[in-house]
């Protein structure tokens, strides 16, 4: 290389700790996308490899790990279970941490107080895993239930993505019954990223719960959704428009979403709307319905044949 | 740390033992979801390492190694099929192995007759590698045929989620036709988790394949597809219903979704449903047309006029 | 394993020569679809790892990087703008030197121009990127207004899919704005990859530009965008037809995309179609709403209460 362009190089590289001033002086001008001088915030990869670590004993032999058996399997989850209730806790203590930090300057005192609340609300958490693989062998047995190119419960949990979202939507779901802020909703978003079924931990859903294909799929944070449902790709359970206070903001923490009965089924791309919209037991939703109102139970909603305009340039 | 908070700490965890015993006691009481003493399943990290490994001798030059050329090209690929032999051989022999689960003990004799069942399948497997090469540029140039946005192959290559899942798929349908259990639909669901776009490896396609965007994307098990056919995002290649047998279980094997055959275009959003729906030749399915019954070759097949509520706040 | 066995494997993996031979005999044959003997491409991964990394310094103490604050910060910005500089002024010095690739040899002076040029335009582009973060603390803003769920800004940086993508296309249009071939493209179609979300970089965005959900959404390349614009999932903004040329082929470089006025909300599933589509500002435009012709402003356009047929098994 020339000595010509050497000096052009170091010219522009010169430029550099401008360019890092720049941004640096940006942070103290635009302070809602930073987080310095703060308690740490959550960390989201540790938040999901806590949730690999989970999945892999919730369904133990399926995943990262081979060659498990009934023997050695114990010292594989009571490890695991050791290893999160510690990850888990720190990132606990860091959410309620956060979600104090408009009160004032956070005292020793108050962070300890936070370390052990992370730590009664992960061992909460851990309690509830035993259950949970109950719940979701009843999801496995749906999904295989419910599609005929399905060969075994074997291929759900390797292959579905309904499977996954479902999961991470349950594990999510008993955080957030307990009161954890943020990290239930960065666990339910990381399962929206890799399925693309965005389920929101807020939701209410019952068991023997099945979603097929997936891609599309938003299930509002009020849904309520009882047992046996199932729902096919690009299903809308949304919200119908936003009430606003007198000041013009968001009403925020009321039912906007749907409640859905026992045994329904939403075909693909129904959009079902409103906070008082409740489908009934029993009911068949058709691909495609926009549906607003309430259905009684045992019904069957389809869209009118559509009417379809067919140019044949062979008939020209 | 004072004293008291880390005996507090203590005995929080002495629960952990606890939680462990019950998640183990769980692997008893709900077996379908554990998979302890079988023989190992296919491992889905080592199936990923494969893929993308006969991604980078697909498209040499393209991905991870820089600085390929005719000459060095011949050791890359030939470490990469020699090591993806020996993986995928293992994992071929793994998914046999479990095919047979459901039999009696996995006699020494019989895991190695699966070993070399793995090799056979592996070696006829890559085998095909040349002839997917010539078919997957076909495909390339389907997609630069068909997109006005597109600036060239490399940037199919590079940048279309489309041809990453074509090319997931066509791998996997190869191996589905080898009767390879499991390992195809492992495959095109790691597409589908990264693409959106979700194609059963039971499907058959033809040549010239082009899916745009591509996101929502459903092509259903028992799809016959043409040459020349282009997709766009959110279209479903679908099963109309699941007939049931005597005892209500459902019939599965059966052809249950549509036929599409060549130079057909399917706009976004269009749904056809049905094992005896035929998309004849050179038709045009407009976008979110909903079709369940077949079309003769040559037709435009659009929604009417939507008729559509304009409310003017400007004119009231 | 018995002699026997270890013969046939012997056999078996004897092919695998004539194996490698085959795929890179297809390489001579098939030249479309790899890159021997030309100068390096831009590589993907390092593309990935250049984007994580302004993603680190345009939200701060958010990601990968704990306890950064306002003393330390200006280290971890300068090292990350440093190494960014280098690692993607090689990007772009390949990314130029490909786009060349059709002319004849690609010299050693014209070498060294091109990576001239790479640093050049980096830095042109590292340089708008406080711009960025004010641009990027509007659509953050913009997300917190538009959604009842949402708990606050930190929640929309960590979990909403739609602030990822659009940070990306805000990036990828940057790069794309100073004439930087392909890297933009491989940028925002990762973003898709992850999100669902496909917005080329072409496209013109307005400020406080808000997603909701968005898996499915598509905004194509000659797309304008005004200011405080929602759209839901489902979303395209595509081209109606594509005009080609008297040879037959597409025409390429038209404005084929709507254009969509400032003040407009498009709910879920709704489709926009054409160049000459606009859509006035202030306008609201229903789900599943699908328009071909522009819409004055302030209009409010739904679909027909839509006509469904509801069968009621109960009442026969």
């Amino acid at each position: 290389m020339s000595l010509e362009l050497h000096s052009q190089e170091s010219d522009l590289r010169a430029n550099l700790p401008n360019v890092t001033a720049d941004i640096v002086r940006s942070y103290a001008e635009v302070h809602t996308t930073h987080h310095l001088d703060h308690c740490p915030l959550p960390n989201k990869d540790v938040i999901v490899e806590i949730l690999v670590d989970l999945m892999d004993i919730l369904y133990p032999g399926y995943r990262h790990r081979d060659r498990l058996n009934v023997n050695n399997v114990v010292y594989h989850v009571g490890d695991t279970i050791d290893r999160t209730f510690d990850r888990l806790a720190t990132q606990i203590s860091r959410a309620f941490c956060h979600g104090n930090k408009s009160q004032v300057e956070c005292t020793p005192q108050k962070k300890r107080d936070f370390e052990v609340l992370g730590e009664v609300k992960a061992l909460a958490f851990l309690s509830t895993l035993s259950a949970l693989r109950r719940s979701l062998a009843k999801d496995v047995e749906a999904a295989y239930a419910g599609d005929p190119a399905c060969t075994g419960s074997d291929e759900v949990i390797f292959c579905y993505p309904g499977l996954e979202a479902i999961t991470v939507y349950r594990l999510a779901h008993s955080l957030h019954e307990l009161g954890v802020p943020l990290i239930p909703r960065i666990m339910t978003e990381w399962a929206h990223n890799r399925t693309g079924i965005d389920i929101h931990p807020g939701a209410s859903i019952g068991e023997y719960f099945f979603i097929d294909h997936g891609t599309g799929v938003v299930i509002g944070e009020t849904c309520e959704i009882g047992n046996w449902v199932k729902l096919y790709q690009g299903v809308t359970l949304g919200a119908l428009s936003f009430p606003k206070d007198a000041q013009g903001n968001l009403v925020r923490g009321k039912k906007r979403h749907p409640t859905i009965e026992d045994n329904v089924v939403v075909y693909a791309g129904a959009t079902i709307l409103g906070g008082e919209t409740v489908i009934g037991h029993d009911c068949v939703v058709g691909s495609n319905v926009w549906l607003v109102n309430s259905v009684s139970p045992g019904s069957t909603v389809t869209i009118e044949k559509p009417r379809l305009v067919v140019r044949n340039q062979n008939q020209i």
